[in-house]
């Protein structure tokens, strides 16, 4: 790792290129943003602008630390995300095994952040990416890198392709399943204990474990369970079988887990112990959690899980977006200065929250009846009530739906605490 | 402007941060990517990969050129679709009358780059962002700013903002005119001219035009037609009610157009010419143009229009982004490794249209049957035919729908020729 770089990125200053950064003055140190004492309810800075409530935050990754620990599982969180390494930093400060990366690229900005271990949840193609971490495991010896694999023609190539890249020491590979009709993944036992096969036969592969993603199916609701439970049978099935054949390398890893049933993963693949496997989780969400789709999908989760219930209060929605009252057209309807461009709308509509009118010190409730019908590229459409008390020049907090695609819209994101004053920022890398 | 900053901003290196840079290597300054002799082809970046193809960018820029100047009108792009100032530039050197913002941190961006003459085709809303043009217009006398204002609340609000930031001379507005159940924009003529009055009446603001954005109902197809050229009959009136009044300062500016309609625009606010205005469209997508939505659009476009349908070839699709065959998991399935985090999905799907085997010198085009059903955060999943070529490891171009939400996602993007060689790179600032 170049700690250069590394310094850079940390410590990268915010400036004219930030949409967020106050109007007037210099490039502002990461570090030094809590120290010019901004608050976003006093208009210090542009809007839209980003904030992570550091509150929630840290009661988020207690309480993932609390279910990882009562449940006896690891947990490597999906980095993707946040792609925030200083997010990851607290994850693994709350006892992550590692971070889990979409793709070759995420594994390069993770390493420049010094990430130790990485697993990629994706098969591993290219000569690029290949090219990256062979030179990476070469070069750090402490760099302990797992990624998917589900087809003889990927396990071919990626052999092929180390002759060549020579890492030192073999990729440790985990078979991947899939479901029909799904992503990426073997859709039946016999063609992944075959890529199992494969992968031990090389001398530059390593099989050490079983993967799913059982995620994809959260967009079904209840009527999506019987098939994750499905995979996650199959999963301990295939363990057992690559097991009795002796094809894996050290201790089995069963890894699978997104944001909605973690719980159910942790149960079953559990149930698979005589294997005397490690569960390793990958949810990314719990972290930053959400005001509509996952906050329903963890409800349910907790009222499943008794692990979950015993901890307490759940997960809190810890991001936020604010923007101005732009217009107020006609009496139901409000134009808010944000769009696709800083808030997602890929599951739902954000949700206005909360509001304040400049001078005011803390923000206040919106009523019912608020709600994003549409989001152009910079524009939402609200309709409000005809008493709502919105009006020109008041700021709105927006509640998110699935932080993944709201994080992206953001190179750099402010923490604040629950007046809004700012006390710092981070960096993300998209 | 700060030329130092100027400067840094248009050399800037890519380096890690970027997703689609070579796996290996030092950062690489701006102007020698070109050098370099990388090729998409050849795998000499990591995939996915944004490109434009120069050819087309060329050949839409001098389309839109001839266009205006047969309508006899004026363009200020939508600069927000590519918020690329190597591409402000060509649009500049090709006749732009200015660039079009959509928020004052675009301004800012703008400004950083040299943009003399701005449309902000928004309220001018909140503290800082007044705070930031004010100050910019009275540092730069040749600044020539312009934004919309849609309600008496807002000419008060920034009536009374500009007492304290002193500009040193009146900030330019247009009143915005917008269609009952839209967006931003006065209702009723009524209404616009009471705005109009309001701001004439302000020695800190001038009233310069009138504004419409038509381009929200391009969604509803033929049936916005009417609609729209009612929204652009009230310009008209509003402006020559406006006009009776001697509420304007100087040549008064009409201004409307998104990517669709802007041939109907300029006939219709052309018949206005007794008024002697100045006609400004404001387009953003023609430059990049796409495979899908506003493909569809332009050809309505060129069908209805003698002056577009005079220029020969239409608008090509200049924007494509390159991913990697992750998994073919079933016969007539394929993963690919991009996702809504590389391309857009707003309008319509990605459209896999060329796809190539490593070591292939030209790509090839993909039989029809090929689309993309789904995309998740960074995998597509396509439906192949079951004689499709496409294996693990091949490369596959997708072609775009709405450039905005494609451009956001990369920080740089390839500039390719017709064998997909890289021939250099630009920046965008989001």
């Amino acid at each position: 790792m170049n700690l250069g770089d590394q310094w850079a990125a940390q410590h990268a200053a915010l400036d004219w290129q930030f949409k967020a950064l106050p109007a007037i003055g210099e490039p502002v140190a990461l570090d030094a943003v809590g120290a010019h004492g901004w608050s976003i309810l006093r208009e210090d800075v542009m809007l839209p602008a980003a904030v992570l409530r550091t509150e929630a935050l840290h009661h988020n990754s207690r309480w993932m630390r609390r279910f990882t620990e009562l449940a006896g599982v690891r947990l490597a969180p999906h980095g993707k995300t946040t792609m925030s390494p200083a997010l990851f930093d607290l994850q693994l400060a709350d006892g992550a095994w590692g971070i889990t990366a979409a793709t070759p690229a995420h594994v390069r900005i993770y390493r420049q952040h010094g990430v130790r271990r990485i697993l990629l949840a994706n098969q591993l193609i290219g000569r690029q990416g290949v090219a990256y971490v062979a030179a990476e495991m070469a070069r750090d010896p402490d760099f302990d890198f797992y990624c998917l694999v589900d087809s003889i023609a990927a396990v071919d190539a990626l052999d092929a392709a180390l002759v060549a890249c020579q890492p030192g020491r073999p990729m440790q590979l985990l078979v991947e399943l899939g479901i029909t009709g799904g992503r990426s993944g073997a859709r039946d036992d016999a063609t992944a204990i075959a890529v199992a096969r494969a992968v031990s036969a090389s001398p530059r592969l390593s099989l050490r474990g079983v993967e799913a993603f059982e995620g994809i199916l959260q967009g079904q609701g209840v009527a999506g369970e019987p098939g994750m439970r499905n995979v996650l049978d199959r999963m301990v099935v295939v363990a057992a079988a690559c097991r009795a054949e002796n094809l894996f390398d050290g201790v089995p890893i069963l890894s699978a887990g997104g944001s909605s049933f973690f719980d159910v993963v942790t149960k079953t693949l559990s149930a698979a112990e005589p294997l005397s496997c490690e569960v390793v989780l990958r949810s990314g969400c719990y972290l930053v959690h959400d005001s509509g789709y996952y906050a329903d999908l963890v409800e349910r989760l907790i009222a499943r899980s008794p692990e979950a219930a015993e901890l307490g209060e759940g997960l809190r929605p810890a991001l936020e977006v604010w923007a101005y009252v732009h217009s107020r057209p006609e009496r139901g309807r409000v134009i808010a200065g944000l769009g696709r461009r800083d808030i997602s709308d890929d599951t739902r509509m954000p949700k206005p929250l909360l509001y304040a009118r400049p001078g005011d010190a803390q923000p206040s409730s919106l009523g019912p009846g608020h709600a994003t019908m549409r989001l152009d590229d910079q524009h939402a459409y609200l309709d409000v009530p005809e008493d709502s008390p919105l009006q020109v020049g008041d700021l709105i907090a927006f509640g998110i739906s699935h932080p993944c695609t709201t994080f992206d819209r953001w190179p750099a994101l402010y923490l604040v605490d629950e007046a809004r004053a700012i006390i710092g920022a981070i960096r993300t890398f998209f």
